[in-house]
């Protein structure tokens, strides 16, 4: 499976579509966003920009989309008014893999300039916006050097570029058997094979945005990751441990191949917080001005009673259509399932997710970092370590 | 019909799609590539750049996207290696309107980068290219000042913004009743609009590039005009004066509405050499370099003997499916056929035009137009008339 061509959110607007299925995602936006304002402020005031370079890196396609570029331009807008300072010119670059669905997104667009003109004042000179799609992995370099002052990234950071590095062949398939991403049963080597290609992959990306970001520049990512330094931990994978049972279900009724399943690794990685410090100065070049963890629902955090039957399915099918929006198309690329088959796999997760949920009140951890791009480049020796709020 | 969200050349890969029929398009490309390359080589030996900005205005989506941005590269690298210079970073921008399929064209450039890396050894230190997709209308503002070094545009430049203002309203459809464009049969008002609406489209289209590009930059532009200062003459207008004819048929047949054909007028305009010059020299940040006319076969010069049946029958349908992936997405949005009426129209059309060919063979003429940004605004008296070498 090729991550970088395969992957993407279920596309267009309908009933399984990312769309219409991110709340999860809009809940951890909102989570962010407190510390977006803080990062833009920061940078607002501390720099006259002229041209603002802004990137959402895995921007997918929905109104979450477009919402947080709104918003980061309300600020600026509100931070340059308050030191009466001219509102810059907007560059904004939606970054997503090739298999993305920009389409959707681009055709946004007319109505976002409008609004942008009638209720901002921006696209009237001489404050301009440029939109483009950036099409491509956020694991190498997308954007010119020193052209971009604001990167953000949600709910992506998660992906790996590819599945691990020794997993992805047929061969070793006996590895995981029965599973599709760590387990409390995975072998060390499994573990390892995820942990390494984490590294190489944030190593990766941490690397070419200190490239593309001007000195002083500022980055928020948001993503989940696990609170224990043990990766078997619940709040780190349990959501694949239930897929995998699904998955295991089908294989019983004859609907999946048993050898599918035991090669199928999932391109993802919970990091913890130690983890990604680690990488972040090893490269040297940003500052880490927040790190922080927040618990999230997996249906997003409405309310339901699970005590009851119908609770339970409604609460396990908000969840299995929120996962489903962002796994079909890697599924889909992997085990070659009909439309049928998608739907009985995932309404046997929902059942498995409302049972489970119903027990266990297991959450995501997300994650938000704000992170500075310093002046010049610092090696690890010389960071000051007290500069983590974790 | 809005013509920023409905106009773009059929998607995907079909027997209907732009991909499959734009045989005509890559013709009207490579009589333009001499004159692209004697334009990268005037910039490219003048001005050391080390981050070239190259935008394609109505990029569409096909091989010859990809294939021409490639050769300019070629010659680029060429030019470099000549001159002993370092081969510039490409910032490679390609625009088309919103509806545009850039998810098929963004599906490429996985393999179009993999043969930049391999046969070019662009992609690897210090040599970058970074590409993007920049939807919107090039009748206004698409990129940051003073951001590019070249500009081209092949085969877009004869649509309009949108239909002539004065004739797209339902009252005023008796002016050009039974026709889609200028015919013999039109008013002189309906002549005046679509003039009118051409000088203020390609104004805007000249005043935002002369912002856009650098002092010095290029731009090389390709599209439909017509030899006659008459808009009636056959070269600028026959292949509308055919669709009319082919549509009014199907209204006989009781499968369109009158009413629909006489409220229809493609937003299109073929200007002759004097209406550019006069618009060029207006806005005055414009040296022409050279401005060229072609003659070019409704079928991309095929070969095929139009005096036997067969042959007149593979002539029409040939040029009838070129049309047809151009202008299906316009006739869609405002007589709403089915794919069955569709089909019906343009196999009558098919027939109409192989007639046609039989005994007259109408060619259209194809503008290219070569343009240097000054280095400073001079007005129109300034400029030394000799450098028009039609």
């Amino acid at each position: 499976m090729e991550v970088v061509q395969v992957l993407h959110m279920n596309k267009g607007n309908g009933d399984t579509s990312y769309a219409k299925n991110s709340t999860v995602q809009r809940k951890i936006i909102s989570l962010g966003k407190t510390i977006i304002e803080e990062a833009l402020l920061e940078l607002s005031s501390n720099y006259d920009i002229d041209s603002m370079g802004i990137a959402d890196l895995g921007c997918s396609t929905g109104p979450n989309t477009l919402s947080v570029i709104s918003q980061i331009m309300d600020i600026v807008r509100a931070t340059s008014g308050h030191l009466r300072r001219r509102v810059p010119e907007f560059r904004l670059f939606f970054n997503d893999l090739y298999s993305n669905d920009f389409n959707s997104l681009f055709m946004l667009l007319p109505a976002f300039y409008k609004m942008l003109k009638e209720e901002k004042g921006i696209g009237l000179a001489p404050s301009q916006c440029f939109i483009s799609g950036v099409p491509g992995s956020f694991y190498g370099r997308l954007f010119p050097s020193n052209s971009l002052h604001f990167v953000y990234s949600f709910s992506s950071l998660h992906w790996l570029s590819q599945v691990p590095v020794g997993l992805e062949s047929y061969a070793v398939k006996h590895l995981n058997k029965g599973k599709v991403y760590i387990s409390k049963s995975s072998p060390q080597s499994v573990v390892n094979a995820y942990s390494s290609q984490f590294q190489a992959d944030f190593s990766q990306f941490i690397k070419s945005r200190s490239q593309e970001l001007v000195p002083g520049g500022r980055m928020v990512l948001s993503f989940l990751g696990r609170k224990s330094i043990d990766p078997t931990t619940e709040d780190g994978c349990y959501q694949w441990e239930l897929l995998a049972e699904a998955l295991m279900s089908l294989v019983k009724e004859g609907l999946i191949e048993e050898d599918k399943v035991a090669s199928f690794n999932a391109p993802y990685y919970a990091p913890c917080a130690e983890e990604l410090k680690v990488e972040i100065l090893k490269e040297g070049s940003f500052i880490i001005d927040r790190l922080e963890a927040f618990e999230v629902d997996w249906d997003g955090g409405a309310v339901a009673d699970t005590h009851n039957e119908q609770g339970k399915m409604m609460v396990g099918e908000r969840v299995a259509k929120t996962i489903r929006a962002v796994v079909e198309s890697m599924l889909e690329s992997h085990f070659r399932l009909g439309q049928d088959t998608m739907d009985v796999l995932f309404s046997k997760f929902a059942e498995i997710v409302g049972n489970h949920l119903s027990k266990t009140r297991t959450k995501y951890i997300n994650f938000v970092i704000s992170l500075v791009r310093k002046a010049s480049h610092i090696n690890l020796e010389a960071q000051p370590m007290d500069v983590f709020l974790f």
